[in-house]
């Protein structure tokens, strides 16, 4: 992989490359999917916005995994970071502070910077003829907006295309929201989810390099006897865990919660579906879980479900109950596969018509990055 | 409190002592509840089976904490620790081996050293004339044992009193059930629970103070590039979360799981209560966390709800929306009280017939030792 360098990625048991105890072979997405081109004149021109974060930088490792083409490429941040340099596929590059002025010819702009930049500077690339992949939370609910996960509602972008010269919007779900529907949706199809009870076991990246760093930072302290450093977060994050960090509406879910109610009806185009979720950050660096119960419609066995989720795009499972092998964080971490295990019919309900699963998967990756930049592929 | 020292309770960040951010106060049950006597020629002779383990030592603490009276006290573990000096209260003990010969005069026996321990010396100890309290799994399910959370149903053990000179077992439900029927009970007593779905962040104290250890010794090594020691689990703990190791039953769930769905059901007495449970271990020291989703038989609203709990013994609320302050393992570790937090009505239910609510509770001491002394309590 010829990726820039983050320095949450130098300690690969941080990150979930290969452990002592990781022997389950979790593979990447199948090679049909891909682009086997890069740096060439036919490819559109991109922009990264928000190229310092940890999303950013993913970006640029995913686009470079999956050889996707571009002619060109610009690196826009905040003034903070403008005139760096920064090497990509073997070519330095500067960063560009964004402006209004850094959309001209751009075809295709990955944004990641935050909602309050999406907002003011997401029109400004559109007027200029620019498609926006958005990663913030900014027009996700917004009706003219489609809200997509290639594997789950391609249709609802299929009128976006690059070289008409129309800019456009395209929303990034929420991290949650992809992994968990990444392995819902197969089931859905078949059986009609009627009500879904999600718990998220949610990891630092999700919150920014910064929050990853300081992980790690409060880690080391609590081990040395010191007290933590919170900047971050409000209170100690290192062996501990406590509610999602977003703000808290006044039905008492927290934003974060809410994000996986309306953006699964959104992305099913049901708005019937019944959705409850409890969103927790917990001591993990990138990959987040979650635990999910679901009714259905219609009968769905489990062995039948395990089968629809092996044959799912993206999707893989790892449900080995003699051996007691599941998902985890780690083993999914830097993997673009989402991870599904603990397939069993929930016991709480009648016949078959009750499922639990548990599902981890990459938050950085197919819960940014990736999607987004499969959502690119799309476009071309 | 006059506790016996325990490798891992000198860091008072890792157990939840009073941290630079821990702000909320959570009181300790009311003094009312307490006994005001110790070492004392009227109280019952006391062994603790399992001395030496992290339960074990807790037992000790708080059988000092709330002053329980005793006469004589016998500390008990395996053929290894036997010989070795203990301080406690002031006096030294003398370790010595569990044998079948240990439990003559013996008037209550606490037990926690494992199913099998249990299993062959609980009825040793039953057919000398004492009262066992048994933390293990042994006997929970069994139809002549009471199994007995002291807030939720001690009206199951009114028959078994000391001083009869009839021996008797009494069962200490799992860390999970207890910590989460301390908050749902007094809300099922009002509304009915027909439904829960929970899951499950819990510490490594579960697994004993070996793997509490093990999570310390992994964080330290993976903080500095090394391959994690991986003895108690099979796969690195840091940085991670792993589905429950308990075995894996021909239903999918594992056996952690399955305590929930059924000691709910007995402590209850209400055979079609539907539980299921997703139970995971997240990487925190010694308390657990659940999440919980409740379908009622009668409406609830979350403000009766919050009143109830608020008035529930041995429960705190922390559920402070605008500052984002829910319960947190961290805040209730050394605690007595269960935390409750997230109150909220289910907008995934119909009216008020759901609740989603966050429970943490140590699971060292009302998960095992506090639970089982109270039990100790009712017995005089």
């Amino acid at each position: 992989m010829n990726s820039p360098t983050l320095s949450l990625r130098h300690n690969h048991f941080l990150n979930g490359g290969a452990t002592a105890t990781s022997t389950i072979h979790i593979p990447r997405s199948t090679s049909t999917s891909r682009i086997r081109m890069s740096l060439q004149e036919t490819g559109p021109s991109i922009a990264v916005v928000g190229v310092t974060g940890a999303v950013g930088q993913e970006f640029l490792s995913v686009l470079s995994d999956r050889n996707f083409p571009y002619r060109s490429l610009k690196l826009l941040a905040s003034k903070r970071s403008a005139g760096k340099s920064m090497k990509f596929e073997n070519l330095d590059y500067t960063i560009e502070e964004l402006t209004e002025d850094s959309f001209e010819g751009v075809d295709i702009a990955l944004f990641s910077a935050g909602g309050s930049i999406s907002k003011k500077f997401g029109p400004i690339a559109v007027n200029e003829g620019t498609i926006v992949v958005d990663n913030s939370s900014a027009f996700r609910m917004d009706e003219n907006v489609p809200l997509v996960i290639p594997e789950v509602n391609p249709e609802a972008m299929k009128h976006v295309k690059v070289g008409t010269g129309k800019g456009a919007l395209i929303a990034n779900p929420n991290c949650s929201t992809i992994i968990c529907l990444m392995a819902v949706t197969p089931l859905h199809r078949r059986a009609k989810v009627k009500r879904m009870v999600v718990s998220t076991y949610q990891a630092a990246s999700g919150a920014g390099a910064a929050a990853m760093e300081e992980l790690v930072q409060q880690t080391r302290e609590v081990l040395e006897g010191k007290e933590p450093t919170c900047n971050i977060f409000n209170q100690q994050y290192a062996f501990n865990l406590f509610s999602h960090n977003a703000p808290v509406q006044p039905n008492g879910y927290n934003e974060e919660e809410m994000k996986l109610v309306k953006e699964t009806r959104k992305i099913w185009n049901d708005m019937d579906v019944k959705v409850t979720a409890t969103c927790i950050r917990v001591p993990v660096m990138r990959a987040h879980a979650e635990s999910v119960n679901l009714q259905f419609e219609k009968p769905l066995d489990e062995d039948t479900a395990r089968d629809i989720l092996r044959n799912a795009p993206g999707v893989v499972v790892v449900d080995d109950r003699a051996s007691n092998r599941f998902p985890t964080p780690l083993e999914v971490s830097n993997k673009d596969d989402v991870a599904v295990g603990r397939v069993r019919r929930d016991v709480s309900q009648d016949g078959d018509y009750g499922l639990d699963i548990f599902v981890c998967g990459d938050q950085i990756r197919k819960g940014a990055a990736l999607n987004a930049i499969q959502i690119a592929e799309m476009l071309l």
